[in-house]
């Protein structure tokens, strides 16, 4: 299924190559204003062509709000938004059904969708479906506010340029960066890399770091609805994803209680943590520290370099050589992606508090 | 909410402290076979006091089955079933009302329920809620074993102890083993730190691989449902589960898609790929390879090393010492929770396919 | 599924002949009194055995809770209750297995489930399989007292007596007649009435009706959660329940819009109408006036008199006697069904309101 | 929430005086063919303007398909619609923002969205959100032809006319007819009755019938997604339908067991019953006879004559006269809206059945 979310649910649909992408987000609450402009900005920074170390396709990627609003409010029924496709160009397309591309879904497409497969651009495989994604995640983003809770996003770690020291707490702060490693002399570092990385016909993957500041405490639940299981079911859903760690996160396979546990402690009369190992969450809720995880996005698949491959109907070896456009660093354009579902998903958590 | 799965949900409910703790699955078509003696055997591997390395607490955890089964077959109706609590001991938890463990969810329990918190024992939060994620998980596996579907959990990491190479394809192999790290020569290693730590009243977390093999191509969903999403949503439920790879996972942050992309190629009649990079799944979608993940358990929050804490009622800095019994290496009991719920979410993927 | 319930999941299990009957209770937020004593009197209210009109049955239906309580307050975990079967007569049942009765669930069962029926005493299609409804109903009863909500529901219609007036608008009223049907000259009536339906061996229907006093304005939703939408699902789970009519119902099919349309005025500063053929419902929202509904209940399908059926092995006529006890007036503990069912219902529609 | 159904989920959006209204549709396997021809036929039977009997709103209701669709088929993803919105006059909707018409959603939505009431034509309260359910369920028509299947819907009574026989078993047959009562000489009848009603400015209810042919047995689920449960909830979110009645419904409440049960007999080898007092479902569960039931549907609640209301910014006293255009007999609309829902719920409820 296309949906996602408990409280809220957010169905996705349209694909690369067809008529419209778009969104509808049932649940919400009527009276909230929508701020078409912040969710344009967000859904700015997620788009395609923004500068040479991205896809140079060619999108407005503009929404078009057709329910769920009324006045600039919601009215309580679906806010359903749409984003008309424009620069897209078949051809390149033709090789690909019978080629698959090596780390992408093209396989598995056939598999499990066989003739029928929607293939072009990779159909609704495409990194395009994260457009609505971000839509619905500004909107989140704005709702929260009322919280106070900010989301930090930004690349951690990429072609072997890591960042050591953790930015401001503000969720612009990033985007002043080329290549969204919020450090002056590693960005540029990182950006000739990625210069590089496009001459060699190759891509570049990365670890991304997130912080929810400010989340309130007792958020999420135990077991199948912990704030780890919805952050992770959520991040997993983003094309590329491949591992997401919470707080101390794979370190903490090899330390000791004494060492991992946080011990607890008063400040401003409220109860907070030395260390933050558990990531802000313990049993799946929240205790009132920043909520802190990692992600590892896997290099984009489509690079310019040959590559080989089977050819599905004939069931014999093959070469594929991806033309068109690339995205060389595609966690570029991941960061708003990221930032917006954790939105989404702790304005889900918040609205699943139960009281009579 | 207490559920998981789309087409099998399963309910757990219960508590640690509590007369009973049990589950509950709804979806399962009639007629499958219920081999009890299968069920027991994997709860068995997860029953407290089974060696010197874990806790003491003694259960038998006899699964008794009331609903759902007719005859030694699923009826249709929801499999249900429950534990009878044992040994549970009130006194030692009156400390820890006023004085959150580090690292546990004493601290968010009070966040979330206030006064109503059920405290005993972790209450819900207990691993002993575990128990009826390995009945049905068990149940799982062996349905699927009809699709030849085998996985394979073990102990990879812990303590400074590292295993490189892959076990057999052998799903009870690892339980041979005193730590369930799969190398006579490392186990005896971890097994002495094991002791160490427990001498030293502390805990040791680790990092658990699984391996699915044989799981058919074509299996999960674009986006929300993804292999990758469902699968971590299951494992972030389980007690102290702090991070997830798939595939080559965190390393992939640092490669190039030349490097990362697995090549596909034919033998035997069927496509498989050189390296295993992408865990098996692609797009979300399994791909026929090995679906492959690793995660990182943390150590057990409950130590006897004295650790400071915060009075909640108080609210002024404290101190607590864990009294009664505790589990120095919990991961040795999470392997075979991983596994079946492993085996769950492949069920349910399975089952997930539509047609008319 | 054996699911109800969109905040507030009730999933019931087990079967008439198995071990327990039960049910589980998702979603209530922690700190709900649990009067299990209240719960018990609904469940007497609906027990067999209670007079002569009903089967003859043994059961105790004595509530076990067990999970979901912690001193009496709901903890936040599944609300989980389970029943001893303890009267039943396998014997009865073997002729029913080839030779289906008429009206019953025996031959539909067969088509879904095949030899893996659970057949005995109706399985899990039985009548008992409503005590989970009456004590989850039961404790939504409770409740929804904080909103001053009241359910009466009693016999409106069997045996070709019909009430013409109103009960008063107390929940336990009904109660105190020995046919349920709030009239002391029509209760001996109808009395005589099911005394001589059970010397023929037969058995009777009823129209049933209900009112929610007090019910909140704005409850429910638009379209497919609509108050009708959610109290007819919820009413149909009830077995032999085979007709539903809000407000004027079928009357209004021969109404003008003139006629059917409930004037509104002011009383006491409120909005009210003159008359209530809505039956308090418009646009699937309440509108502050009483909800009103009747349901039609099928006579039992069990009945002494000899039918004609077919054998399902031989694929020849046959026919049927059965034996063993029935419910000549199942309607009679149909009414605390009813009535609990609302309840659920009201009470998940009031914890639907979205709020931030 | 705005979706219906649990295998296939449609979820509905826009509103009556927005820019669109449209429909998603998730869970289709891909492959199924889109006879978009088809789906239009269905569109155009629930149009308004198709007669002088219906409202004179200028609509061409042409569906846009935007997702889920690759040459023609089905493609896994959700398949998407929109219709675009043309001839609304906003002016005729100032008067209804303070003074709700008697019957209408006008009050329930101020009282559930207060100010942020999407109210213009009354927003997605307005019979117009039922397109979105045809061109779902015109598609699920289409589907389940290859089990056979045929829903045959028609107005039985109205004005007082009513029709006794049952027309032939042919889906299309009842819009050879000018009120879509299936006989000649009751139709001229029941269209020189609404044409008087149009002359009073006043409206008709109706009841209307349902058969649907050639459903296949074991189709439903006992309990809660029993086949009333499903088809009644569908039902109920028609706006203003008030009752629904399965096989001899209400009539069932005054029946005895012996009269009650549909005795069973073999007819070219199948299992058929004499009598459908049932209306074709037994425990929930289709027992291969004919599914029938009747709904009742109130008069359209906008009518021309002057009729009391309340103001509610001013709480006092008030009347309201609806200008603009009325549905005299919404039913004739209903007729399709009705058919199509059906096919719905049968396709979800195929879909449930659980294999491995």
């Amino acid at each position: 299924m296309f949906s996602l979310g408990n409280e809220v649910k957010l169905t996705v649909f349209g694909s690369s190559h067809g008529p419209y992408i778009g969104g509808t987000m049932d649940g919400l609450p009527a009276g909230i204003n929508i701020d078409e402009e912040f969710i344009q900005k967000w859904l700015d920074r997620r788009k395609p062509g923004q500068t040479i170390i991205t896809t140079q396709r060619k999108e407005d990627d503009l929404m078009e709000i057709i329910g769920g609003s009324h006045n600039g409010y919601t009215d309580g029924s679906p806010f359903t938004f749409i984003f008309k496709n424009k620069d897209y160009i078949d051809k390149h397309y033709d090789d690909l059904k019978a080629n698959p591309r090596p780390g992408h879904a093209d396989l598995t497409m056939y598999y499990k969708y066989g003739e029928y497969r929607n293939y072009e651009g990779g159909g609704f495989f495409s990194g395009r479906m994260t457009m609505p994604l971000v839509a619905a995640g500004a909107l989140a983003m704005d709702i929260i506010k009322k919280y106070n809770i900010k989301i930090v996003t930004y690349i951690k770690s990429a072609g072997g340029i890591t960042l050591e020291e953790s930015p401001p707490d503000n969720e612009d702060y990033a985007y002043d960066f080329k290549t969204r490693m919020p450090n002056k002399e590693k960005d540029e570092l990182l950006y000739t890399r990625i210069l590089d990385v496009i001459k060699e016909g190759d891509s570049l993957g990365s670890v991304i770091s997130t912080k929810i500041c400010n989340v309130p405490e007792g958020i999420g639940e135990p077991f199948f609805n912990s704030i780890e299981s919805e952050i992770s079911k959520a991040m997993f859903s983003i094309p590329g994803l491949k591992a997401i760690e919470f707080g101390s996160g794979f370190k903490l396979g090899n330390m000791k209680g004494s060492q991992a546990n946080d011990e607890f402690y008063i400040e401003n009369n409220k109860i907070v943590t030395k260390t933050n190992n558990s990531g802000g969450i313990l049993g799946g809720i929240t205790n009132g520290m920043p909520v802190e995880f990692n992600i590892a996005m896997k290099p984009a698949s489509s690079i310019r370099l040959p590559q080989k491959t089977v050819n599905i109907e004939k069931m014999e070896a093959s070469e594929v050589v991806v033309k068109g456009r690339h995205d060389p660093f595609i966690s570029y354009r991941a960061v708003p992606v990221i930032q917006a579902m954790t939105a989404f998903v702790i304005l889900d958590m918040i609205m699943s508090k139960r009281s009579l």
